[in-house]
């Protein structure tokens, strides 16, 4: 059962792929879309938009998880980051799939940091459960952390993508 | 000159179609994309995106408009915005154009409407503009206000798109 995860964000969108086998989770792969503020937006985002479809067309994921709406500081930076998600939602639904939601606090508790963990915390967590050793930023553990929290939580029925 | 305006929302996103003439500005189209809460968000954004693809492809304008990044009440309705908004922009970019952008404020007074008039107000003074009458949600008048307003501030030279 493979699961791809994703932590959407106009500057990095990170996605991280992990197998669930045999009730434990193992490290397939993780990588990142970096954009420039300097660029304009909609080239951010069909980069963004872009690099997501190759990755899921690449890893062929049964089931794909993102992190679910939550508060922002700034009404701003949540509609930037909602652009950012806009296209992976798009990028999800247009390959098959149901997108499966989990807020932060969940996400961080399921991979045993406490829900006011900071990104440090959660990849040191992520790297131990997976036993490997994660290089770029912190959006690659991020989404590997979003992927082990569907892993735990969904039944992995043979949900058949749409 | 044909302008394309875009008035992005995840339950009604108005799109409209206008031409400058010798200086004066012409109804050619206007349409909306309408989604229900009750379905799953990835399947509406898809429908938006491919709603705004279609229209851009059908009517082939010279450049696009979007209102610009804006503070809104809470930052729940800021990502829900930013979603829609996301898609848009993809679309737009994705056909090759550039995305001009301009503040709600600019595009009402553009119109002629004073800065704080609600959709009502817009909607009588598009309506006046080009001398005819829009049926349809208020969305798809907003969309045709700042197609206006780019008409207006654009100075229309043979911007190639990309």
């Amino acid at each position: 059962m493979r699961i791809f995860g994703i932590d959407p964000g106009s500057t990095v969108t990170g996605f991280g792929v992990i197998e669930k086998r045999r009730g434990r989770v193992h490290y397939v792969h993780a990588g990142c879309i970096k954009t420039k503020s300097s660029e304009p937006i909609g080239d951010r985002l069909a980069r963004i938009h872009e690099g997501l479809v190759i990755a899921l067309k690449a890893h062929k994921p049964n089931e794909v998880a993102i992190e679910s709406i939550f508060r922002y500081k700034s009404s701003e930076s949540a509609l930037r980051l909602g652009q950012a998600r806009g296209v992976a939602l798009l990028a999800i639904a247009q390959n098959g799939y149901d997108a499966h939601e989990y807020n932060p606090m969940t996400i961080k508790r399921t991979v045993g940091a406490h829900g006011k963990a900071d990104k440090k915390a959660v990849a040191k967590m992520v790297e131990m459960l997976l036993g490997t050793k994660i290089e770029g930023p912190a959006d690659m553990t991020d989404a590997l952390a979003i992927a082990i929290c569907h892993a735990n939580h969904s039944k992995l029925l043979s949900r058949v993508p749409r």
